[in-house]
């Protein structure tokens, strides 16, 4: 395993609960090498070059800084596989005949270990075969396998960016909001999670409510008059891309 | 109950399963009235002036025709409460002596019946024993009851619009960058829960990941290439609004 960031511990721990063997854990940091070594009991190294020869390689380690990384590793023409949603498979052709891509589509965080049986993993190889052997290591990890292209990769990546990153700063704002009236964030937790919920029986652009798709202008302009200063422009962007998109609808 | 769209039908179908008598439905729209009326086996009007003397009269017509319907209606001072989020409680004042607010902190579907126990339920009224009256009727609904002043409660529907309208068009786009690559939108579905969960234990701004937060700009110029012609400039103004959060942050 190479890395031992949020990615590399919830995933290298969740391979050794489905009783693969991972011999040993890569980071240039020696405190997070140790930490998932101690969590998986298994030996670490700082040192690229220290890497034990395996049957699998899996590289979590940063987009930024991944090849600086693979260059210093043999990698013995064995499987070499990447975990990340941008990165174009075809980096790994210079290192091994045998690459491919496991990425799974969901959000990690150190503390929050994450059951793999509901993530979605997007598979990618450079052979028939190797892809097989991608699917079986996934299988053991998720139900959800979905064979894609570096391009589908990419974009569903971007896709991610929307669903979570830009959600999750949509409820920041919110959040900066309540406490700037003196009321808890908690009282929107119903709301957010039934905004979640509704996505599953109903399509986003049918489940949507609210003054943006109702061209309520003059609630809109309340709103953007009561917004904090940095949120204005924001809120009035946004619905106007609600509007703009229902209006596309029709 | 004055009404029949999603809010009074939700509403209304809870305070009866909660015990209270509703005796009559208006609507301006005869088949929504009656529709609602006869899941509520009561009498239904499409004539404000018909509406019947009761104990209490919950208003959860429009925002923009509420005042039209409410000047064609004998409250004779009884308690008289709106269910909106934005509308002023002292539009009330003209219409008994007793009045108040009771907003349900909710997105609502006609189709979608929600149990009210989680859903927070802020309260307003102009006197205190007004404020008691509504308490009692919204303790029968939910466990969560909040006092808020006029001000208060305009800001949480902001925060609302936020936390759902808008985080739902996040999802619209997502799911059309999925479609435009021939992938289910139901990839994303268990890393939309995670998002939404992850706030229930972390602050937003600690959860935040992703190319935005990170600054990097490798893969946010990728992205915004890649993205649909439309949300581009979306995706650049969102992107720098979480950069300038974090950074504002340290």
């Amino acid at each position: 395993m190479l890395g031992s960031g949020n990615l590399a511990t919830n995933l290298s721990l969740s391979l050794k609960k489905a009783g693969l063997h991972i011999c040993q854990v890569y980071s240039k940091t020696q405190e997070h090498a140790k930490e998932l070594a101690g969590l998986l009991d298994c030996e670490y190294t700082t040192t690229p070059e220290k890497v034990f020869n395996a049957d699998i390689y899996i590289s979590a380690v940063k987009d930024s800084v991944c090849t600086e990384v693979w260059d210093k590793i043999k990698f013995n023409n064995k499987l070499v596989l990447h975990t990340s949603g941008s990165l174009d498979m075809q980096l790994l052709k210079d290192y091994s005949n045998n690459y491919g891509v496991l990425y799974p589509l969901m959000t990690f965080t150190k503390k929050r270990h994450i059951d793999f049986t509901d993530i979605p993993i997007l598979v990618e190889a450079n052979t028939l075969k190797n892809c097989e052997s991608i699917i079986e290591i996934a299988e053991k990890l998720s139900k959800k396998i979905q064979i894609v292209n570096s391009i589908q990769r990419a974009q569903m990546h971007m896709a991610a960016v929307w669903a979570n990153n830009f959600t999750n700063h949509m409820y920041a704002i919110a959040k900066s909001i309540t406490e700037k009236n003196n009321l808890p964030f908690s009282l929107l937790l119903p709301l957010i999670d039934e905004t979640a919920w509704k996505v599953h029986d109903i399509e986003p652009i049918e489940a949507q409510t609210g003054p943006a798709v109702r061209f309520d202008e003059n609630i809109i302009n309340k709103h953007i008059k009561a917004c904090p200063q940095e949120y204005k422009q924001l809120y009035k962007t946004i619905s106007e891309s609600i509007h703009a998109l229902s209006e596309h609808k029709k």
